[in-house]
This record gives C-alpha cells, structure tokens and sequence, in this order.
C-alpha cells in the first residue's frame, strides 16, 4: 500500500485517463498552484482518429502514440503513473488502483469511451474493435492473415468466406474503415496476391438507418454512399446484426452473410471505472453533469469527454468527439481554479469546429463553419487539421512521411503480421 | 489436402526460411529455369541485427521488416507461402505445411536458428531472448514496465531489483544491448523519471570466459570492456549462470543476484524443423553440410545459414552470422543451377567482410579486412554497412530518420508499452 508520498502545501488534481480530454486538462493546469497526478492505462496518449490506418497498414502503431512521460516532461507541477483504476470512492475522495490508493482534493474523470457490443458475448467475441491499439494491430494482424490464407485455399466458398469483410456502422468510423480497407485489399490484389483477385474480395458496409454519417448534411452522405461504391463496397441500409459467430453473420430480418472478419464500429459505451461511479449515468453509462461539468452532489469532481453526458444549447447530446473533449478538458482545468479563487465557475459551451470523414485517398467530406466540403480538397483540409492535431512534432513528420509515400507510389507500408 | 496445383514444366525449388540465406537464395534463382516457393512462419524478413535497437526503444518493430511479397513483387518465378513447416521428408521430397503438402525437386533449408537455453526450462520461462520481433518487443515492453513498476515503489530492495538488468553472453550481441540499455537508461532518468536517479539502476554483462568479443582481436574487446564500464556497465567474467527464476540470478559459483529482467543472449540451436531432418548434426543442431552445401546422401537438399554446419579453410565452423547465410544462399542457389546443367558444382569459401558490434551512441569496434577500428570511425562504418544492407529503400530512410533525430536530439524514439 503506498499513499501518495509528496508533502504538498498545493491542493492535489488526479486526472484519469490521457486521452484528448485529459491530455488538455493537464496542460492547462501547468501554472495553476495545483500538483497534478494524470493516471492511464498506457504509458502513451492514443491519436484515436487514425487508428483505423493501422488497422489498414496505412500507419505503425508508433505514429499514432506518444508517450506520456514524454509529453510532460517539462511540466514540473505534474507526475504521470502508468496503472489501472480499479475504483473511486467519492466519500473519502481516493481513487484505487491495485498497489496504491491516492487521495485527491479535485478529480477529474477523462477515461473515455469502450467498445459496446449491446450484451452480445458472441459479437464481443468474435469481432474486431477499433477503440484501443491493441484492436487496430490485431484487425490488421488478422486481414493479412486472411489474404495468406484464401491465397492457399482451393475450395471457392471458404475462400470467398476469408475474404469477407464486415463492417457494421455508417458513421465516420466505419466509413473510414471500408474507405481504408478497400484501398489495402485493391494494393495487395494488384501487387503481391496473384492468386486471387477483386472478385473474389467483398466489403460490405451494414447501416441500420437510411443513410451514412448522419451528423452531416443529406448531400455529403450520399456523396459518401457513391464514393465507396465506386470503390467497390457494399453499402447496405436498415441493416441491423442479430448475432456472429466468427464465419456467419446473422441479421435481424434473418438474412446471412459468411464472413470471416466482423469490425464493429457501432457502439460505445463509458469506460468501466465510470459506469462504477456513484452519480447519475444515461444509457450507456455516461455521467450526467452540470453544465460546469461538474457531477451534481460532488462539486471537487469533473467528468469530461465521451464519458460525460451533456445536452448542447439545442437540447442534443453532445457528440463523442476529440474536440468535445479537449474544450471540456480546458474548462474542467479553469473551473478548478476558479473554485480555488473561490470565484464562480463557467459553463460548457461546446464551439463545433466542424466534421469530418476520409472515404478513402484524396477523398472525405467535411463540414466547417456550416460550409460542406467534399473530395479532394476536403481530404486536404481533413489531412492538415489532423496533423496539427498529432501530439509531439516527431510524430507529424512520420506521418507526412508515410503520407506522402502513399500518396506517391501508392504503397501501403505497414503489412507486417506479427506483434507489432 | 492442397497439392501444388501448378502444372509447371519447371523444377519446383522451396526454400524454407526468409531470412538473409532464404531470401539471397531466393533472388539468386529469379533467372532461373524454376518455380520457387518460399516459406516462412511470418509474412516478413527480419533484420535480425537491429533487433536490439527495437529493444531499447531505438528502432520500431516495422523499421527492420520487410514484407516479403513486397520484396518479391516482381519476381514472377517466386510465389510465397505463409505457414510453418512441420517436418521435411527426403524420401518421398515433400514438405508438410499444416493444411498443404508440398512436393520439390530442390530444396534449400534456411530456417536458421533459435535461443538455446541448454535445457534449462526454469531461463528459458523467465529470460528474454533476442531472435524475433516478438521477443524484442517483449523486452522493451518489460524494460518501460519495469521502470514505472520502480516509480511507485518505496521499498528500496524491491525498487533495485525492479531496476537491475542482467544480460548474459559476451559476443556482439549481449555487447550491444548492454550498451543500447544502458543508453535508453540515462535517457529515461534524465528526461522523464524523476522519481529515481542512476544508482538505482545497475546493469550487468555477464560473461563466461575472460574476454569480450571473443572474435574480435584482444585490443578490441579490452577497448569494448573500457567504454562499457564508463557507461555505468557492470562487466562480470567467468560468471556463468546456473538456474534463474524471474527474481534471482544464481551463479555457477554459487554467487546470486536480485533481477528482475535477465536478457539471454548467449545460446543458439538450430530451428527446430531443422533438428529433425534425418541427417548427421552437430552439437547444437546444425545439419552438416559438403562443401557444396548440399546434405550427405541427398543431393537436391541443401541447408545455408545458422541451420547449417560447415568447416572454413582454418577447420573452424563457420560463425553463425549474416554474411555467411547469405554467401551461402547465392552458393546454393549457383549449384542448383549447375545440378540442372548437369555441370559440377561450386565449393562454399566464405569471404569474410569483417564484424562489428556498437557499443552505444558513435562508439563501436569493427575489424575489416583484418584492420582494426575502434570508437567514432567504427560506428559510422556500422552504421554505413547496416543501412546499405536494409531491406528495401523506404526502410532505409526511416532507420536513417530516427538515427538523425537519436544523434540530434538524443532522444529514444519508440517509449511505447504495449501491443507495438
């Protein structure tokens, strides 16, 4: 049992959790008279909108992560401990996790959003997610291995079976995963697989509503829609999944589809340790909070990004996005020192900078200021503004790097099956 | 049950094992009047002498391999399998894969080597060996762990052994990463872990004869042992370890030591399919080979590289390094050709372009041609030698970037605990 060791005059701040919202909390407390402990899982913060490039070979594992220590480094008021909370007692104000308890006078709770398989084991079992590293080389691991297989498989229905790919949600995520995965399989197909080719591969992307990336206008969904067509996806509407077994694909209105591989892009649901916490969750466990984000009856805790639940100023919930989480992070920061200025605090207002999806190479849809874009220049606008958003300078030339490798001689550059 | 289904007037020749051998041997017969297939357990070729630098955090896991249907790409003759041989039958000229058997008229055994823990189960569970990716992204995984692990520990005794690595084996390659470890070390503690200070770390070499680099001439390895210990490098000879259990090192001697991390770096054997070929071997599984590299009593079967055992000129094996395999492999691939021709064959006469080892940042010792380089001057012809020998242009430049950015900046580049 080791209690937090440091004799501070300074009121102590854990954050839980490095991801886009913790990472700024932190930042934005580096002057504030604070002490700060920022606890992860990882010992490295995930760029989570392009681990769908892993998992299609675009990009290694190490140019979407930078480690923690590495981050702060400089910041002197913060010490980062790599663990696993395994509880919060709100009472005694400690959080536990397994060889420590530490105390806090101010919490902020930013461990984000997990897979949500509905309470299906069988889905959780034998698809692929894509909300954690460890997903994206693992799908990755898993569709080269496909393509090595069906290579060396003479019976045509299992060789059709190993390549079909599933993927079930129309939003961002999914798009962007069939977007990304057909250019890996038309790269593989035209380069290294003689023993097979696109007849024999199918993407088929499974919506349950009438349309994709309902959160942008009509226009760019359908514009979406054409795109993976020409590419050679399936995109199927009012589709909904019943359940999977790892080779067969049953769906609610009882038709079946034999695939291999099932990427889940659909649900999400708050991380554990917050669906523990003694507050107010909605469906998929995310705690309610004040419009200072503060949780009702617990002013010294916050709760931000997608494990916080707040309606916008039109009612709405507000989307699980990075830039949701990164604002809160910076007024959950300010708050805190405001309640220790003893001055009254803020109210989240969430300033949207827009959306957006890539549907593949030099193709996306985005909405800026109200203004749709779409193609080209989209996937331009889309490409800088998550390069600035890469943290740690190393990383954006490693992905411009590969980027531009790509884009010029069209190579995927990552296909290694392996532990990487 | 998948039988080669080309029909191909061409001799059938199947190289198992892509590594330096394999894959040398592989391109040696594109011009050839034969079908090739190569196998390997993994989609990629492994550059097995940079793996300590994906160990320490140096290099990442994709920067030293290479898929090999990419390196194939344009070679028509070659089609690539991926699986694991399961035994090789001489009599009946098949090769058994676990859902294929394959029928050659040529074969080239070049799966090479792997850890040999002289049969002790008790290391073998709880060392770290360096040969594949795998084990090297194990070790930097356990090296980044350990020093989180040590932040948060306040008994001091538990803290030093969390923080003590032992590596054992005095050749280039236990030299190497004793001085890359201790290098990512003095990095971490200066940057990022404030919560211990260089004596809390020891790091030692263990060795059981009485002199480093034992290949290498005398000046070398005393100029070797020098600037190990100037790096805080505990260098320890004629130890050699009895048994290891995950938290102590027992000596011969008797002699113990509290570790946590023992780094194996002293055994090979030769692969295991490799073992159970019916031919005569030495002591640690090598198939002794004619001076032609083929097996005694069949001719169509030859074995190169670490699997294989053959005499120089001197009446010494062959040491079990990168050149060889790879003279050996273009040998193999000539003398199948003069098989074809119904011309004699080729005798192996190694051509030694000399060794190496680094011994950290800019220091390193090196004999070419039988001249002598030591420090600075050494590293940069290491460095010269191992970037031309890199597989493919676009890892080159990326080894090339990192090494820039190390030099420049000082500063590891892959502190990432996880799947990577």
């Amino acid at each position: 049992m080791n209690n937090k060791r440091v004799i501070n005059p300074h009121k102590h701040v854990i954050i839980i959790g490095a991801g886009f919202g913790g990472i700024q909390a932190a930042q934005a407390l580096a002057k504030a008279p604070v002490q700060v402990t920022l606890l992860d899982r990882q010992n490295y913060h995930l760029f989570q909108p392009l681990l769908y490039q892993v998992a299609t070979a675009g990009l290694s594992a190490d140019e979407i992560a930078y480690p923690i220590r590495a981050i702060f480094q400089k910041q002197d008021n913060l010490e980062f401990q790599l663990g696993e909370v395994q509880s919060i007692d709100p009472q005694t104000r400690t959080v536990q996790l397994p060889h420590t308890i530490l105390h806090y006078d101010y919490l902020i709770m930013a461990a984000g959003g997990v897979t949500n398989h509905f309470g299906n084991g069988q889905i959780a079992r034998h698809s692929f997610g894509l909300k954690t590293l460890d997903d994206a080389v693992r799908l990755r691991n898993h569709v080269l291995r496909q393509f090595e297989k069906a290579c060396q498989e003479s019976n045509p229905v299992k060789k059709k079976a190993a390549l079909t790919f599933a993927i079930v949600g129309g939003g961002p995520s999914g798009v962007e995963s069939s977007g990304a995965l057909s250019e890996l399989v038309q790269l593989l197909l035209r380069k290294e697989f003689r023993c097979m080719d696109k007849s024999d591969v199918e993407i088929i992307l499974l919506e349950a509503t009438d349309r994709l990336l309902a959160n942008l206008p009509q226009q760019l969904g359908e514009f979406t829609v054409k795109t993976l067509q020409e590419k050679g996806i399936q995109v199927r509407f009012g589709k909904m999944v019943e359940t999977y077994n790892g080779l067969t694909l049953t769906l609610a209105d009882g038709s079946s589809i034999a695939a291999e591989t099932l990427i889940w892009q659909t649900g999400i649901q708050a991380a554990q340790v917050l669906q523990q916490f003694p507050a107010e969750k909605d469906r998929i466990g995310r705690l309610k909070v004040q419009n200072t984000l503060q949780i009702p009856n617990h002013p010294e805790v916050f709760a931000i990004g997608d494990g916080a639940f707040l309606l916008d100023k039109n009612g709405q919930p507000l989307p699980m996005v990075a830039p949701v989480a990164m604002q809160q992070g910076k007024l959950a920061a300010a708050n805190i020192q405001r309640l220790l200025n003893h001055e009254p605090l803020f109210n989240f207002t969430y300033k949207n900078p827009g959306m957006m999806a890539t549907i593949g190479r030099r193709k996306a849809v985005a909405l800026l200021n109200g203004v749709a874009f779409k193609g080209l220049l989209a996937w331009l606008i889309w490409l800088f503004v998550h390069l600035m958003q890469l943290v740690g300078f190393r990383n954006r030339i490693m992905v411009l790097i590969n980027w531009a490798w790509d884009y010029l001689f069209y190579e995927k550059t990552v296909r290694l099956i392996g532990p990487e």
